[in-house]
């Protein structure tokens, strides 16, 4: 079934059909990279209802579905920490999350774990943007960390491709 | 006159009224401080109007009224970094405005700089708690990180008062 992460509607229905989860992961959510002078109130509004607030609505919803022991892993990135020209939307919008991450962790029932993966620029995005994949990390390696999410004992931590590799 | 840091109109009105701008203080914004499990919509609503979004647009419109070489400064807090039972909310406003300075940084046209202060938790607020203020660091030690932020050369930084003591 399809889920819009801004629609809390459809987070919900999610819920109601796929029932016993385990683990849940977002790899989703739009924010717009622009210059600062740029950015409408529209480009703000969207940012933080898709990629920010979706995510946050989808680990709420979620840690009342979850079975024991499950765990949520969200997606944020390296412009949380490290910006560039242009990432004044997405780094607000992933450095809340980073912080919502840290903090809802403290509270979470039943033994469910959440965390969050920021990843660098992934290679196939860089391709697709017709730009040099040099600096990008392939997504197969990014998947590595979502891994460590859900299969570790992680709690309310960040984490960054690079460090689980080979 | 009274500026509503929630209330865009204001924000604007206030700029059109008084002119030649060298510095911009914002120490206002509300979130809720609650129980993760108790935060509901209308909470994360007003937190990212309020002390998250009201701050950032309170930095889009000066950045079109301050003079050359103005400056800009937020108020994040504790929370953003070092999270607590009960702060999901204020630790995922207070890091984003963290990330959106550090970005937005970057991008200040004709010399203006944009920083945020960290505060602790203020001796006084604690006092008006009813509680030990011992943890506290008083209001007036906490302004010592503010006139750093608009006196000095700093730009995206976030600065936390305990640096600016004695």
């Amino acid at each position: 079934m399809k889920v819009t992460l801004d629609d809390p509607a459809s987070v919900r229905a999610l819920f109601e059909r796929v029932r016993d989860v385990d683990a849940v992961v977002s790899c989703a959510g739009n924010a717009a990279f622009k210059p600062f002078a740029e950015l409408t109130d529209a480009d703000y509004e969207l940012g933080l209802r898709s990629k920010l607030m979706g995510q946050v609505y989808l680990a709420r919803t979620a840690k009342h579905h979850l079975r024991d022991g499950g765990s949520i892993t969200l997606t944020t990135g390296v412009l949380a920490t490290r910006p560039m020209p242009g990432s004044a939307l997405f780094s607000l919008v992933n450095a809340g999350l980073e912080g919502f991450v840290r903090a809802a962790a403290l509270e979470m029932p039943r033994g469910i774990r959440i965390n969050a993966v920021s990843p660098p620029w992934v290679k196939e995005t860089i391709v697709k943007l017709g730009m040099d994949p040099t600096p990008g990390l392939a997504s197969a390696d990014v998947a590595k960390a979502y891994v460590a999410a859900v299969e570790g004992s992680r709690q309310g931590e960040i984490l960054e491709p690079s460090r689980f590799l080979g």
